[in-house]
């Protein structure tokens, strides 16, 4: 035990000092499953807690093939070039079933994972978004505490996981591809009134056309949804990663942003309803989880769909029942 | 106690032999806040489910001024003309904020409220979603057990009221204006999906060009979603209300949704997964509400929250620590 408490202390002290390898070691405590490590966990994060939220957090999503894996790396190599320390996580809640992590093939970004002032780390795996997102939030703790000072969190976008990039994000980012047809075609719901900026990529070429209709398309489409909070107009650019072009446009763009918020304390009421919305849904998920795993209500609940089949109740009276039974074998 | 027992079994019987002050009586009991009340509810509900289930229920949605009063009348008229005995519900959780309920002035449908077929029910009042849903799930029941065999329900849609009227319907219809510019535009997210016909009303003289028009448009964003369970492609219809252009179609459309889910079992399987959302729903809702409204909860969150301001915890610590102490509370 005293071992491991003079462990955590070093690892602590290291990560802070900006020692990526401790910073690796630590996040893979945060991913582990271990009761022991668990608690490791809590007390690195109180550790870290005060020296974390002064990086700038960025919401990056797209589907694949938009070159994701290419804008991040020109977006992180575009800000080291201006001093600052970059960090790459992923919500990609699909990837412990499909193995098919986003940022599992660190040589996609093989420029950036070469600089001292990257540090690219694997998606989180899990199956539950929940889990998934408290790891990245635990994450991005950890790497501001080393230093980072721009995180950067990529999606592909399965199920919820925009939504919930964007909880923990200052700034969302929709890359999209021009490509032939309806441009708003399979666009997820939602995801248009989220995004802080529409970079459209790969625009070179014979794609700088349809690149250029797709940005008024999407200018239009933006319009059409009522002003934010923030009184941010979201904006439509054309990038091509690839030829590095627009990226410096981009970053002058989120700079922008950031200032505006910060001038109209959006910023801060944004990082505090993130916490808040974080902290209901960490409460109802746990309510939720507990309830239908108790094995009693397994049963229950069960019986109690047949008797709704069977029309001898009702759901709201069957839920009710289930409640009571709930308090009764909680006692 | 033995009267009011008497009473119920009158009352139940009077329901169940189709008269309408009976039904009407018996929903007044369901919106009651009175303790006394929903205990006879339980036993009223019991009574009627058996004799429960068999009618058609019909989700009708629109914004104010699409001239859904005037299509419900139309419609309505048009089905008791074929011997059908019609309902008509609706959903509004905003109603006891603006006092505006949107089936309280009868006089909207002057012709079918003095139809001795047609049973007209205003609004549940209410200002949670959860609340008014199930006061409409339970009156539905008690209208299926008097003999109505079409359940119309209509919502504004505001917030999620949509998604639970289409949660207690077999056929979902969208209810559209033909108007200047875009027709896509202002349709809330997800609308589309959920309805199994969008008929667009109005659609006489000098609007029938831009009516036709958007029955194109609309036909295109039908054809974005990808292909239903039910194996149903959602279709496009135009009339006039008020003309009575148009509303056999609407019906006989039904009546072919209602033939092809019959036939491929998803009219039954829909209606079980109804069941089950509903049952999870409410379980969930009472778990929440019990939780947010311990008083000791409350106190406890407040200071959890000035905690994570404070970067002392986070939103995941924070919950852990509120549902362990919420535990020992219960004990």
């Amino acid at each position: 035990l005293r071992r491991k408490k003079v462990d955590l202390k070093k690892l602590s002290e290291d990560l802070r000092s900006g020692n990526s390898t401790a910073l690796s070691r630590a996040i893979t405590l945060i991913e582990s499953q271990n009761n022991k490590h668990q608690a490791q966990v809590k007390q690195l994060i109180e550790a870290c807690l005060p020296h974390a939220g002064d990086a700038i957090r960025i919401g990056i999503t797209g589907v694949p093939g938009v070159g994701k894996s290419t804008f991040i790396e020109s977006l992180g190599l575009h800000l080291i070039n201006k001093g600052h320390k970059v960090a790459v996580l992923a919500v990609d809640p699909s990837s412990s079933v499909s193995n098919g992590s986003i940022l599992g093939d660190k040589t996609r970004m093989e420029k950036l994972v070469q600089s001292s002032n990257a540090f690219i780390r694997p998606t989180a795996s899990g199956t539950s978004l929940g889990g998934v997102a408290r790891k990245t939030r635990e994450s991005i703790i950890l790497c501001e505490a080393a230093g980072y000072d721009i995180i950067l969190i990529e999606t592909v976008g399965v199920g919820q996981s925009e939504t919930a990039v964007h909880s923990m994000t200052d700034f969302f980012l929709l890359l999209k591809l021009a490509g032939a047809g309806d441009e708003l075609q399979g666009i997820k719901r939602g995801i248009i009134e989220m995004a802080d900026a529409i970079v459209i990529n790969k625009a070179d070429g014979q794609n700088l056309d349809a690149a250029k209709r797709a940005k008024v398309e999407f200018n239009r489409a933006l319009h059409m949804y009522p002003p934010k909070d923030n009184h941010w107009t979201p904006k439509v650019l054309l990038t091509s990663a690839l030829k590095k072009k627009g990226i410096d446009k981009t970053w002058q763009l989120i700079s922008k942003f950031i200032a505006h918020v910060k001038a109209n304390h959006h910023f801060e009421l944004n990082r505090l309803a993130q916490n808040k919305y974080w902290l209901h849904q960490s409460i109802e998920d746990q309510l939720k989880r507990e309830f239908y795993a108790n094995p009693t209500i397994k049963k229950a609940l069960e019986s109690e769909l047949k008797k709704i089949e069977a029309k001898q109740t009702t759901a709201f009276e069957a839920a009710n029942d289930l409640l009571k039974y709930y308090k009764t074998k909680l006692d």
